[in-house]
């Protein structure tokens, strides 16, 4: 094994690489929009950990949630500034990094809502009109000193003109991400013919396996959402009412944000934020259903194409795995297909490129499938896919030998892999999960964090 | 970081002070018990990699298996006989490792089941008087020319008179185990004053999260039950019905087979069997209800005796965990043990010997409670403890600032841990769960596994 310097020397230049490919060169922001980002000091070396959104116009708002049962302070407060704004007269977001302030008790509280209140005098919005949004080290208290100075500073940073700015936001929200997420995309409403942009960043590396639910301000009491630390914020300037916006925020997580896994560990602050400011069209447009519909189809493949930068950088990752199952029911295929994602034997196979199909088989196997839902293991078929080539391994339960080790090989050297699994017994509904392989490297990153 | 072979001379001396720690010099065997272990060649090396199991008289038998979807072919056989058989009259156990006989069709069917009729010719015992268990590599069929050669030799080497036999049977059912895991008492029922001895061994070192269920060949057609692959045979000459049998594996395996992890894959071939021939008691004995809870007592500790060694050999393990948790129902709190006890993070963080309590908590908060269970997070209390100390971290959800961390490093620097949450509430149910650390050895032993 190389010593750890090459290792990191390699991830280095595959970040590189990333990068270069997954996120553009320039990154205009919808009308109304300005972003800005500091460092506060919270972060070591002067490192960017504080990003401000603001937008010149109230926006609605939709956002989900992690459902850990130790929601952070940030996600607290923000979902009660949600309940009662009702989603609608948004004007700011602070996000930073560093530290969750998640399992701070009381005083955390306090201090998500101190932050909330300073964003808000700091872009010089009512106040109430802000949301918060942290990540990094769980279980200490944010330095608030080092934060109210840090968003005076953002406050009096922030600009639309810039085509950087959005990558400098996205820096800023960074934790053991190696380099920052973000897109930007100029579309338009077929009916309307309104020009719209849709721009967005999110962060995460580890912790990742969300599971988010919408929050819906109307049954605020009666859901608890899910999660991963996973932060993301979408911006629009397209009018969307508040509950169209959490309509699509909900179809897009999906086939995104909530289908993704690094470690198949849910944090404590998974946040996805979409806010839309209408500077797009005059003032009284409504969206039609058709438009409505067409937006949603945008919002899906803009937030999977964030949500897959996330599976590419994840911790220690080599590989990008799509896993795609049929299965007979949706709750069923998606449930195996984060069995898959998920196991540990699975996912260091496929980092020693290994064909080791059996494994697979097994976490289909003992996938916590919802009761109900008969599986037949004579029924299931099982193949791999790249650019490498195609392989059926197993066909209505039956091995396919010999296995062809040439071409698995070659299948598995590729840096992107397929696993497709079919249930059998007529399946039609399918399910998506997007992960990566577990490296050594994973181990490294996360045996000593805090440090 | 090391390079490989310095990380391997130094899990061979932990493995070697391990064995000696844990594993008993003589291990006598039950009466009327013989075994016999050796190299079929399908290991490589000429490794002994078939156990052979004999009692002169007809033994009760109860079985757990494991309930994935994909049962291997001799879990299917296996469990097919117990139906036939009601549990009663069986006369020999084959167990072979290096091949798992899973998910190899209908062949491997018939291979599992001319792998017991070749066993029942070795001992001499009627058809259908033998079970067969499995482990290895998933989705290669077994050699059978190899496997009846060696059926043959074990045959012919049966004996009782070895307090070493028990050992080499433990060793020729080892995979990725750095030792062979085997343990025998003499012990006394309270009422009758009969002494009965009870041996047994077990293997599993990786896809190690067993959730077995009970075989109960009265209601065999309702129950799929559930695994990791461990295997593991126990045996005794008390004089055990086949009610009693199964009732006291049931009883053995909440908190041993069932509550142990080392990656939370769950296998395709988990089994544990257990023998009773009622040799030490006269033939017509029948054991009084204080005596059958008595054995029941002692089973349970067995188990879980065996079951550690598990833990302690985990694939890549530094540290043996046991986590405990209180909660308001004792399916919650197995599921909140379950979810600490395999979190990537926190495993990581254990191998770090790093005090990251925030992950333990996470991990509390995303743990699949069963439905209806009310928790607060609140009332959520968390400590750990060890030969270096104790120390409180979070109390009635409140974390217990400034963490003292000369005492978190004493505690988290010895082998041995735990890791006690009490969900509050009035919480009296319990579950315990047993783990080890993740390390980098873990991924290194499984990218290749196959090679």
């Amino acid at each position: 094994m190389p010593p750890a310097s090459a290792i990191s020397a390699a991830a280095a230049a595959r970040s590189l690489r990333l990068a270069s490919r997954l996120t553009p060169k320039s990154a205009p922001l919808p009308r109304g929009f300005e972003l800005s980002a500091v460092s506060t000091g919270v972060k070591k070396n002067a490192a960017l950990d504080l990003a401000l959104i603001h937008s010149t116009q109230p926006c609605t708002a939709a956002a989900s949630f992690t459902q850990n049962l130790f929601q952070a302070a940030p996600v607290r407060v923000s979902r009660t500034i949600l309940d009662t704004t009702g989603g609608t007269g948004i004007r700011t977001v602070a996000v930073n990094s560093g530290c969750a302030n998640a399992c701070t008790g009381v005083e955390g509280d306090k201090d998500a809502q101190t932050m909330v209140d300073l964003a808000c005098e700091a872009v010089g919005a009512p106040k109430g009109a802000g949301l918060v949004l942290s990540t990094g080290v769980i279980g200490q208290r944010l330095q608030m000193e080092k934060i109210k100075a840090g968003l005076v500073k953002a406050g009096k940073g922030l600009g639309n003109g810039d085509e950087g700015a959005l990558k400098s936001a996205a820096t800023a929200i960074m934790t053991t991400d190696t380099f920052p997420k973000y897109l930007s995309r100029a579309l338009t409403l077929p009916e309307s013919g309104v020009r719209f942009t849709l721009a967005g960043m999110c962060k995460g590396a580890g912790m990742i396996h969300p599971n988010m639910k919408v929050h819906d301000p109307t049954t605020a009491s009666a859901t608890r959402p899910l999660h991963a630390t996973m932060l993301g914020v979408l911006m629009t300037d397209a009018p969307l009412t508040a509950p169209a916006a959490t309509s699509a925020l909900s179809h897009a997580l999906g086939d995104s944000f909530n289908c993704i896994s690094v470690d198949g560990d849910t944090s404590t602050n998974d946040t996805i934020v979409l806010l839309a400011n209408g500077l797009a069209a005059p003032k009284t447009t409504t969206m039609s259903a058709a438009d409505t519909a067409t937006f949603a189809t945008h919002l899906r493949t803009f937030a999977r194409d964030l949500a897959a930068m996330i599976v590419w950088d994840g911790e220690g990752a080599t590989k990008f795995v799509s896993v795609r199952v049929t299965a007979p029911t949706e709750p069923a295929a998606r449930a195996i297909a984060s069995s898959i994602a998920t196991s540990p034997l699975v996912k260091t196979a496929l980092y020693g490129q290994d064909a080791n199909w059996g494994r697979i088989l097994c976490a289909v196997g003992y996938a916590s499938v919802p009761g109900g839902v008969a599986l037949d293991a004579g029924a299931v078929s099982l193949k791999v896919r790249s650019n490498g080539g195609e392989l059926k391994l197993v066909e209505n339960g039956q091995p396919k030998y010999p296995i062809d080790e040439a071409v698995a090989s070659k299948i598995l050297a590729e840096e992107e892999i397929e696993i497709v699994v079919d249930m059998g017994m007529g399946s039609k509904a399918q399910a998506n999960y997007y992960t990566c392989d577990f490296s050594d490297e994973y181990v490294h990153i996360n045996a000593d964090y805090r440090s």
